[in-house]
């Protein structure tokens, strides 16, 4: 679920899935061996055939929802025109359950209190309400308190880099901060509310989320692409007392970090003394670089379109990039993605498809470890990985390791809003992947097996707690317990 | 429930009130006679007795909770001061109802599914939302269908202008526009969100609005004060493509000219004919002044706190009032509020408490019409103005008549939203106004009940149905049904 940055991703999903499940009614003769006929015919093409429920029925005819998942799209043409195609089968209609899912919006507003009352009325709202306002007006940290701002998070988009789709508007960007803000709601409880905008200029997208932070408790930056979120998110930081975190980037980070910690425990390495390549140097990339030197990575290469990033091409650099040329690289190489592999033990792939050849993989050090996280589609699949890699995660729910941001935001928010954080420090972010790493124990640990699931609970209790604890030993916490 | 703008209330409510319910925790020896002592001294200084309930007893020793009205926050210090002199009463603790119900905030968001599986997690969150996130960038207009887009409206103050209290900051602002938040949600299902602005920059407003506006299908500003306002909403609706709505303005407006057109119904009296005077030129006041002359008003005298504006004092006025003075006052008037009412019909105050004084209601024509909606202390006591007026209306809730915005934004906005409307028109502010005064059947209507209660929910379906068919007949609607 690590997303991709500024990268068009036409490729398909291999196996059917519920991202691609639609439902169709079907009436046809009700005679023996026509039901037959439709579900050979859907798995002859490929399709899993999911719930199957009767709207009506009589002696003659009999009409069916049929619940299907496909590969994509074009997988669920073909499937339905096969259906067409079949004699005395009429499709009443189709119905895409993704789409079905989206109608009207994926939340709401609930109002604590009904307000069918003259009473509940006039203390949630005029005359009532003057008293609270006059409250915040003398002391206005009590809206911690008493708003909606200690337990609200704004997840702020302008649509630039929107998962693997790049530039598709702050419109389109929507969906995604619905869904966002579900997941803040479902795992931290968090009231989240999504807000795009209608400019992708930094100087406007700053003073606008300073405007409005007045009212939350935290900013989510989602989904801006790279360079620019670097300099959106650093201002905001100078500008706004609320945390602001820039969820590609450092989310992204901290899972990986997490992941790697529990992959080297395993592999019995340490992470100062391993080779480490980096490919991707978007957002997430930068991140998971910066992250990985805190904690005392040494050796660390990245690589973006062109090759590795180095030195010698500083000219054509933009500036986070060239701080990476700086700072990564020790040994001075130069070349590509391959030419950076050769005797390495760790890749770590947050770019796109495709881009890590088997021939490159097998010019790593022996027991590799293989982070391919572009999603849907990974750097390499993990069956190949898997012919040579010691261990190999992905962003996808439907292999081992799932390298997850899901696992990191929801606590880091929890704990940080639970303390009324003034920021996210590399304290918070440090503590939170290692409660991450610390929800496997010892025994459980193994190759497949190396980061939690998403619907562990027990994952965001402890982030929040350790992110918690990290804020109040560095003074950035308001509240101190 | 229409609000002071710009002034300061330091007034008291006249009777006990919820607004100033508290919850008392006493312990006291279990003895016969102790309850009846507790609940005369109670009674003896004024408070009205609530909800009694036993929290422990034993034997010896009972400790009941106790919550009490109060008429104001002395008063509650009055009550409890004279429950601590009691011997043998110990006061464990005190709790304010208005406070305890605004603890953590008035509304959350809540998911429309659960996030609980891997199967939903994909559909509304990646990889599945991709597909979403593509028809909206091939088509924008989409997003009114496939995200919370359609049924939500910002909510947005500045802080300059809340309730009876001025410039109290946006912090400070953040309960009331919760409050109408919950109001949207109960009365009109719409998920409306409070954004508070750390700026009185109209520019800044204006381009915060602006760019935020992507997501939201309305915007409802709030408690901004006058002449900014009017410049900010002005701006605001040639740049964006959804409606804005002042409703400290327009929602007044509306609500009054319902009020007003029954009360001449009752009273045979027509529009075109009457002398109207306003008191109070700030955003209610014009925007009150500006619908009734598009619906007829000729004899219309606004005064503000130097008396009637009128054409002999334009060299100090702001642009609002500049406008007043020259579509107003038609017998080129000049002086006091006093001397504006000799002879007039209708008085309209949405100023400050005590403005109207007996002797000047006593110069008005026969059987006046007295609208006093400033709240909670209005412009004369309606036992006062009853003395002389035919009908009485004011803003409160404890009194006949109660002109309340809440009548008339519900339902504008959820016929704005059901047709995706442009911008909300003057037929569309017209065509609500006339569906509030029509919820009251000719049978019905009488001096004492002009509009109709808050919580009649036939005011939402008729406005929004009036609103709706006014967006399709002007042109200003996306869908046409």
């Amino acid at each position: 679920m690590v997303k991709l940055v500024g990268e068009a991703m036409k490729t398909t999903q291999s196996a059917p899935s519920v991202s691609y499940g639609f439902t169709m009614r079907l009436a046809y003769a009700n005679r023996i061996g026509m039901f037959g006929r439709i579900v050979n015919t859907i798995g002859k093409h490929g399709g899993d055939l999911g719930a199957v429920d009767i709207v009506t029925v009589d002696t003659t005819m009999m009409t069916r929802d049929i619940t299907v998942r496909a590969r994509d799209a074009s997988h669920q043409e073909e499937i339905l025109a096969a259906v067409r195609r079949l004699a005395g089968v009429k499709v009443v209609n189709v119905s895409d359950r993704v789409f079905l899912l989206h109608l009207g919006g994926k939340i709401s507003i609930q109002n604590k209190v009904p307000l069918t009352t003259r009473d509940t009325l006039s203390m949630a709202y005029t005359p009532g309400v003057a008293r609270v306002c006059e409250a915040i007006a003398a002391e206005p940290r009590k809206a911690w308190q008493l708003t909606i701002k200690g337990n609200s998070v704004a997840v702020v988009s302008d649509g630039t880099a929107v998962l693997g789709l790049g530039d598709i508007g702050p419109e389109a960007a929507m969906p995604v901060m619905e869904g966002k803000a579900m997941l803040f709601k479902e795992f931290a409880g968090i009231d989240a509310y999504p807000i795009c905008l209608r400019t992708k200029e930094p100087d406007e997208i700053v003073a606008t989320v300073k405007h409005l932070s007045v009212g939350f408790g935290g900013i989510n930056l989602e989904d801006i692409s790279a360079p620019r979120c670097f300099e959106i998110e650093r201002r905001l930081g100078e500008e706004v007392n609320i945390p602001v975190f820039h969820d590609d980037q450092h989310g992204t980070a901290v899972v990986v970090l997490a992941a790697l910690h529990n992959a080297l425990r395993l592999a019995k390495q340490k992470l100062e003394r391993v080779r480490i390549v980096i490919c991707g140097a978007g957002a997430a990339g930068v991140a998971v670089s910066q992250m990985l030197l805190r904690r005392g990575a040494r050796d660390l290469v990245v690589c973006d379109r062109q090759g590795i990033v180095e030195e010698g091409r500083l000219a054509e650099l933009n500036a986070s990039k060239a701080w990476l040329a700086q700072h990564t690289n020790p040994r001075k190489l130069r070349g590509s993605l391959g030419d950076a592999l050769r005797g390495a033990n760790v890749f770590i792939g947050v770019s796109g498809p495709g881009l890590l050849h088997p021939k490159d993989l097998k010019r790593m050090a022996s027991k590799p470890i293989v982070f391919a996280l572009a999603n849907p589609t990974p750097e390499i699949m993990p069956e190949e990985a898997a012919r040579v890699a010691f261990i190999v995660a992905t962003g996808r729910s439907d292999y081992p390791n799932q390298i997850n941001n899901v696992l990191a935001f929801p606590g880091i928010f929890r704990g940080a809003l639970d303390v009324r954080a003034r920021r996210i420090t590399e304290e918070m972010k440090h503590a939170a992947a290692w409660a991450i790493a610390s929800c496997i124990g010892p025994s459980e640990l193994s190759a497949e097996y190396i980061v939690p699931s998403v619907f562990n609970r027990e994952v965001v209790r402890r982030v929040a707690e350790a992110v918690r604890r990290a804020a109040i030993r560095t003074g950035v916490a308001r509240k101190k317990s």
